[in-house]
């Protein structure tokens, strides 16, 4: 059976946000399945020093158009939130608990919907209520994933999968992994795409 | 007539190095004309406060990688030079003097033969005697561009050239502005195809 792809993504990471609206597709016409891995950026952005890139001055205005028109090259609705950056502990370890519970497709289809909510309908999800309130959308019971979020449990569980993240010497949003070969950005789509097409890059 | 595409590199810069070996043919196919802009990323730099790319811990490694991987995927000869980054003040001013005594057809084919040297055969492009040398070789009289280096006249003119860039809110290499849209990075260049064949993006 071919590989499983890795992706690693921010929820607070725009260029994150179109990968996650087409990386399902795109593995799909390979034959290919997703493991999506919510990271944190500011502790990884520790391990290498790096910036935010919106907080860059120019590059971060660039960042900005580059963002609304890449979102448009590729049909995907975007606007920049008028929060932004913001702290996605909870959404993440929302994820990572929804998919313990409810399997995988269901985490990653929270995934989509708290990145749609957060990209397209410009809804704060920093906070455990709207994360609670987009999980319950998808049938997710409000009370259970709200205890859940205040455990010890699942801060250890995002934390493991951080450290494992900068194991692998992820550095970014999105960044995805594919049978050992590393693509950091939404715009090393199309490289992804003729490896996965020919077996070799 | 067509706007002239304007092109902002730095001689050190790999990405730079491929996307100089393929935008004068990408312009071409829509009828366009490139205008190269030789500037100093150390100087561009200090505007923003970024770092050089392959001095990041990790995300350094990672560029490592991905430009053998890129040169590869766009059939480019490509090899990350022994000695790098460099100083490249010598074939920016070069470059300038070429444009203006020789004309800017010579002045591409000068920075074509540099970066090929740097990139592709593995010479230290840093020095004078160097890059006089890969001129005299498109019969650029060495004594009058040995010269012509050590006038004041020549790094002011390079200077101009940096200043007016930055006052662009060019802040890295390459960079491409096409039509009053600018793009950063060879792996924009399927963007900037969009838009010379649609007139928009």
């Amino acid at each position: 059976m071919a590989n499983t792809i890795d992706f690693y993504f921010d929820f607070t990471s725009p260029y994150g946000y179109l990968a996650a609206m087409r990386i399902d597709e795109l593995a799909a016409r390979y034959g290919r399945s997703v493991k999506w891995h919510p990271i944190l950026l500011g502790v990884v952005f520790k391990s290498t020093g790096v910036l935010p890139l919106l907080n860059i001055p120019i590059k971060g205005e660039y960042a900005k158009h580059d963002l609304e028109r890449t979102a448009r090259f590729n049909s995907i609705p975007y606007k920049l939130p008028s929060i932004f950056p913001i702290a996605t502990q909870a959404a993440a370890r929302a994820m990572l608990w929804i998919a313990e519970k409810h399997g995988d497709a269901k985490a990653v289809e929270f995934a989509k919907a708290a990145y749609r909510a957060f990209f397209v309908d410009d809804i704060n999800i920093s906070g455990p209520a709207e994360v609670v309130k987009i999980a319950a959308g998808l049938d997710i019971n409000p009370a259970e994933l709200t205890e859940a979020l205040g455990t010890q449990e699942i801060k250890d569980r995002l934390k493991a999968e951080i450290d494992q993240s900068i194991a692998l010497k992820v550095f970014g949003s999105p960044y995805v992994i594919v049978d050992g070969e590393p693509f950091w950005g939404f715009d090393h789509f199309n490289q992804i795409e003729a490896l996965l097409k020919d077996g070799a890059i």
